[in-house]
């Protein structure tokens, strides 16, 4: 191919670059002006590297069960609709060796572009996604470094506005159930939760974790009753910071075990500010990661790689927010 | 082809009588004693007509958002996934037009074959999945006459089995939430509550039905804020039945809004039996559609059918059964 013959590198740097996939800035740059040389525009040369689109998208996400995906998902169908393409999802499970088979298998053409929500990234992951033979968009931790594109929150400072509201309404034995520590949203919320109560102007006077098996209500129910059943010396808990709804639904399930009134005994915050939480009774304090606008950001990350833009790998941060309800309320509701 | 040409059919017809599909038990006998006489077994034939495996099943639904479908996902994975079989999951939307679409498009060779749970079905889905280059299954009424592989569930009776609970724990003014009537579940359902309700054995005073736009929550919410605005002369209702466990969950937010009490004022059923409803407070009693069965048994046909087996189409009944938790408790909860 003619325009990799000029830039002197191979037709796979070529066509990342032109992807913008896994190529440094040095190498678009090189692919791009050999490409103005000769007189091709790179849109026209990343069509004819592609093969025959086929108006899907796919996107791949830990456990479809949690309400956080089907808000990604409805959010990244409503920007990819408009151009044709349909969303296809897969349920690739917890383990990282399920989501690189599927980023290999992206090969077979049966998507136009992938974008994935991993649990769990690992090197074999990072180098599936760079040697991927369609556009990848990765919804997590930024991937920036990497040459990836990637759509990221701050969830330990989302965390952190937990603690910081828990405290303002006068709770300070503060419990915090993370689902595991070797995923990203948990490493980062034991991060955000550990700095949050560590802090010189921290006003608790008791703080303790307890991890769950994984990010479901069955776990979380498990390990809030962990939890609860501890005595600090300090006194019981007057509050629980969950690392998403589905956990703190679970607590206030183990809180309802137990005859403790939410939120009069016990506080609960949740994260990821899910229909679910929002209808649950109590209603749920929850930090809110934009699940709608990092759908939206991705969606449109994909469509723009699909569409051959020729650009570096583009990093997307979406902020965190409170979003106060029912299960930290100062005030009970009026009695019935 | 020569088995199409001995069988003296098209080689269309010889391909659906392989599959089964939109074949009459004529042509399936009449292509098997041609496959027969040339010494062919079906199951090579079948291969050879067949475009290259991608192991891929697609499972496309109204509405991945409602937890019924996250069951039947669930179920389809555990069958399919030792066969090295990965599902892939297409949110549809309400209406017909883009499952049928999605049918037509099966040709480009992206899945092996399809489980489909379409909400509202037409001449034209039955026409396309009859001409469908792959095996499809349908989740939902029976399709037996049709020549199509079906699943389907009595969930007409299983609002009865609801019905019949409220009236014997002395509930006796019964309103409904359903959902939209040109729907199979809607349908189904109204059919179910006016049988169980005008039958002789009847026992209550007053009922009354609630039309929700679709099957969500927020639907639910709605119709029941309409439904208990309503006056009956024979007093306010003391019970609502709903037609999924979304729209009961909608019905229970409604009642606490009004200052009801659940079940002590109203008493409220949902349908499908999903996770949300079994961790909601109050828990939901619900009526089990089996959704994880019908589930496997999706599967399995359409395993079946990609394993080439010749078989007219079949059809797989499961039944419903009601699973009582505190929505309908006859004793209040002990207080705390």
């Amino acid at each position: 191919m003619q325009v990799a013959e000029r830039a002197g590198v191979s037709l796979a740097s070529t066509s990342r670059a032109l992807h913008g996939t896994g190529a440094s800035r040095t190498m678009v740059d090189r692919v791009r002006a050999a490409a103005a040389e000769l007189g091709y525009s790179p849109d026209a040369i990343g069509r004819s590297l592609r093969m025959k689109r086929t108006f899907q998208v796919a996107f791949a996400v830990a456990d479809i069960g949690n309400p956080v995906y089907v808000e990604m998902l409805t959010a990244i169908h409503e920007v990819v609709a408009p151009h044709g393409y349909r969303v296809v999802v897969m349920s690739t499970g917890p383990t990282v060796g399920t989501t690189v088979d599927l980023v290999r298998s992206l090969g077979s053409g049966f998507v136009d572009g992938l974008i994935v929500s991993p649990l769990r990234t690992d090197d074999a992951l990072v180098e599936a996604i760079r040697q991927a033979p369609v556009p990848v968009v990765v919804i997590g931790r930024s991937l920036e470094k990497q040459g990836i594109d990637s759509v990221s929150t701050d969830s330990a400072a989302g965390l952190g506005q937990a603690v910081a509201h828990l405290v303002e309404i006068g709770r300070r034995r503060i419990g915090f159930v993370n689902g595991p520590l070797d995923t990203t949203p948990g490493a980062a919320r034991q991060r955000g939760f550990d700095a949050a109560t560590s802090a010189a102007a921290f006003a608790g006077d008791h703080t303790e974790t307890e991890r769950a098996d994984d990010f479901t209500v069955a776990a979380g129910l498990a390990a809030a009753r962990r939890l609860l059943a501890r005595d600090p010396e300090a006194g019981p808990f007057d509050a629980v910071v969950a690392a998403n709804d589905l956990l703190a639904i679970g607590v206030i399930r183990a809180a309802g075990e137990l005859g403790l009134s939410v939120p009069r005994d016990l506080a609960v915050t949740g994260m990821d500010d899910t229909e679910i939480g929002r209808v649950f009774q109590p209603s749920l304090t929850s930090v809110s990661l934009g699940s709608a606008d990092r759908g939206r950001a991705a969606a449109q990350l994909v469509l723009d790689r699909v569409g051959d833009a020729v650009e570096p790998a583009r990093q997307i941060a979406i902020g965190p927010h409170l979003v106060v309800r029912e299960s930290t309320a100062t005030q009970e509701k009026s009695a019935r």
